[in-house]
């Protein structure tokens, strides 16, 4: 079995290496295709306009370690078209340094590289903690995430177009797992607003998560909150069947 | 009313020009805000480590004009943020210079921008035309644009969560209006390798787009390729509800 490993944090981060470690006692062969630079918030973005290069580093444990100059959805087209022998069984993405929980799989890395596995067929997982630090300490949460990536195996893989958006709870031992769907919600207060010694402003992303269903009992935000492990199936067609009819009445009357 | 517009293709393409002019006979403010540089293929990537400047053009008929330094995502963000003194009634991002019709949706700055004024509760809609070139026609189809825009705005909007993604043929007046689903499909034969002047490899991304449906009579693709327009309705809630049952099956047996 091959199993190709990416992130958005970079070749550097220990998330990565954490993820590796997982599979350690699975028999397989696993091929690491990370950013060379960090790469959170690119979404599924892909490099149209720049050439790509493949750096291979050295191996770590048993995993072979290569990196590329671009996105996180770039190291998946390449190592898919350049590096991996064959079509790799499995793809996980992460350990992310952060939340990819309630809308922010939109413009989560991570979860772009995962969806890109997706469209390629291959069974892929994202995995995410909920601490920014680089030394977050991830051990609690590694024994789960070898039984979801096990479970996951064993069943085959998943329904076609689906892949798992994976997030953990920091700095606790998990209570346990729950599969459930993403909170709804958008982001305010974005911006801090500076100004250069010139005194012309420039701007900086910060901003905050609104969960608009602060009530809800169903959803990724609200197990979180309750130090469980959420489990999003996430879709990679975007048409919203149900509202075919409406937009057709819509347009046409 | 106020309308935002935007796009991926950059301030200088002429396509987001002639969708300022799709609304000249609307009774609106139009505040345009599109990337300084072009973004195609930026999906919903945010900038979280840059600084970002807006700078205010010369206007273009109706329509006042800002730049970012950012993405597409960045450019609605901060218009929301620091630019439009309310909340815009609608958001129109393109015209885009070539297709996002199948997955690219998932890829495209066209589209990422569309999904980011859905979740701030905006009705959004993105137009493309089937045509990379900067001297692509337009003419053809913004009558189009005019009556799908006008029938949006005269049904008080789209169900909440879900915004259009309206594709045109080019070279040709459409037939007609389709609202359809996205063709499933993937890309293939993904990059051209190149040798630098000492004999290292680099990568350009090019790629065909490979319907997984060349029979299906109900798609987006199918449509196009029949000359019509089509519009399919997107959602930005990526939970895939239906399969939380098969889900829960496989990790918790």
């Amino acid at each position: 079995m091959t199993i190709l490993i990416t992130n958005d944090d970079s070749i550097n981060a220990p998330g990565i290496r954490r993820l590796v470690d997982t599979t350690e006692d699975l028999d397989c062969e696993v091929i690491v295709v990370a950013p060379a630079q960090p790469q959170s918030g690119m979404a599924a973005a892909i490099s149209v306009n720049k050439p790509l290069r493949i750096t291979q580093h050295e191996d770590y444990r048993h995993a072979r370690m290569f990196t590329v100059n671009g996105t996180p959805v770039d190291c998946v087209k390449l190592a898919l078209n350049a590096i991996c022998p064959k079509t790799p069984d499995l793809l996980l993405s992460g350990i992310n340094h952060g939340s990819n929980s309630g809308n922010a799989v939109t413009y989560s890395g991570t979860m772009g590289a995962v969806m890109e596995g997706t469209f390629n067929g291959i069974t892929s997982i994202g995995y995410s903690l909920l601490h920014h630090s680089l030394k977050a300490d991830f051990s609690m949460c590694l024994p789960f995430i070898k039984e979801i990536t096990n479970k996951v195996l064993q069943a085959g893989g998943l329904p076609k177009g689906v892949c798992l958006n994976v997030n953990m709870p920091a700095e606790v031992v998990p209570k346990g797992i729950k599969v459930c769907r993403a909170a709804l919600g958008h982001w305010s207060e974005e911006y801090k607003r500076y100004e250069d010694p010139l005194g012309n402003p420039f701007y900086w992303l910060t901003g905050r998560f609104v969960n608009e269903e602060p009530d809800a009992t169903d959803t990724d935000e609200y197990f979180l909150a309750n130090k469980y492990i959420s489990v999003v199936p996430v879709r990679t067609d975007l048409t919203s069947e149900e509202s075919l009819p409406q937009i057709s009445k819509i347009i046409f009357g």
